[in-house]
């Protein structure tokens, strides 16, 4: 029994994907002065929609929430995070993950480039119910962390409560229980002065 | 529309979670001088799973072996990361691990708790294809980084040839063609004196 060349170049792959655990974030841990990773991110969030699933309004295919939410922040080895908020870096970041994403998925035999890279796109065009409750726990997941944080990055970086609502939109989309949830976290911290502007 | 009881505890859960992202093994990020924790390390393993499950030797229901790795390891999050290699931890490590199961699932409602530790339990078990599979995900991957960073914690730790192979007998039953790879991994590591005993 030998092992073809495609295992060789996921391997590779697997091993390349080690640096996700480098690529720092603005939020901090929960009561911690430490940013927290990429890698860290994609964990919660997966680990977030594999309970929470049951919340969405529609019928989701979980397996592949969570393959888009493991995947979703790969390009960010190559292209870097860049803050949700941040109006500046926001306007290249759609090139430089594009240009990141060819360098990611020429790492891969065709197939499986094709396939990864199939769940990213899905992933950012937020059309799909699936894409939509990834998105939802992408952008949700922060923001718990925020409110446990006395305000973290919204207080840090002065976000509006209607920045915030933009940002946290697709959980309207996906599921009316976590919905109003959101809201009443929102206008929870917004009260507590974790949020100042409106 | 109002939220049930149910989901608060679900979000108290996801936020208490965010403490795996302290807990540090002894395994190091390839190349650096970070050791890595088990939100990391858990993410990775889920990724390596959704990679390789093509090779795996039965067909294996994907979404079950990945919710299986994203929990794994939450016990340590009371009972800290014991290494695969320390004979006096493993002792009592699944007397610590039983008690922080009760302290962790006690923060859940009832249906929940049952719902992931029957996961854990099935993981732990490693007796149906699933857990085989993902227990080789959670040894494979340590084992990568210790022949990325010459010899890593096998070296550091002295840890025989004989040892590692008892550690990753999982992926002989789940995958002939990983298993081909991982015994050329081994021996070639072994050559190049990452493993100093037989």
């Amino acid at each position: 029994m030998l092992f073809r060349e495609k295992l060789l170049k996921d391997i590779e792959f697997i091993v390349e994907m080690d640096k996700l655990k480098t690529i720092k974030r603005k939020t901090k841990l929960i009561g911690l002065d430490e940013e927290e990773d990429d890698a860290e991110h994609s964990w919660h969030i997966s680990l977030m929609a594999m309970i929470l699933a049951e919340y969405a309004n529609e019928k989701i295919d979980l397996l592949k929430v969570i393959k888009m939410l493991l995947i979703h922040d790969l390009v960010e080895i190559y292209a870097g995070d860049t803050f949700c908020y941040d109006t500046e870096g926001n306007e290249n970041k759609r090139e430089r993950e594009l240009a990141a994403a060819e360098k990611l998925y020429a790492l891969l035999d065709r197939q499986r480039a094709d396939e990864l890279r199939e769940l990213w796109d899905e992933f950012e065009a937020m059309e799909t119910p699936e894409s939509q409750f990834a998105n939802s726990m992408d952008r949700l997941q922060p923001m718990l962390m925020n409110c446990r944080n006395n305000g973290g990055t919204w207080k840090k970086y002065d976000v509006s409560k209607t920045e915030i609502y933009q940002r946290i939109a697709p959980v309207k989309a996906s599921s009316d229980e976590l919905w109003c949830y959101v809201n009443l976290m929102i206008e929870d911290a917004f009260q507590k002065r974790f949020i100042n502007k409106r």
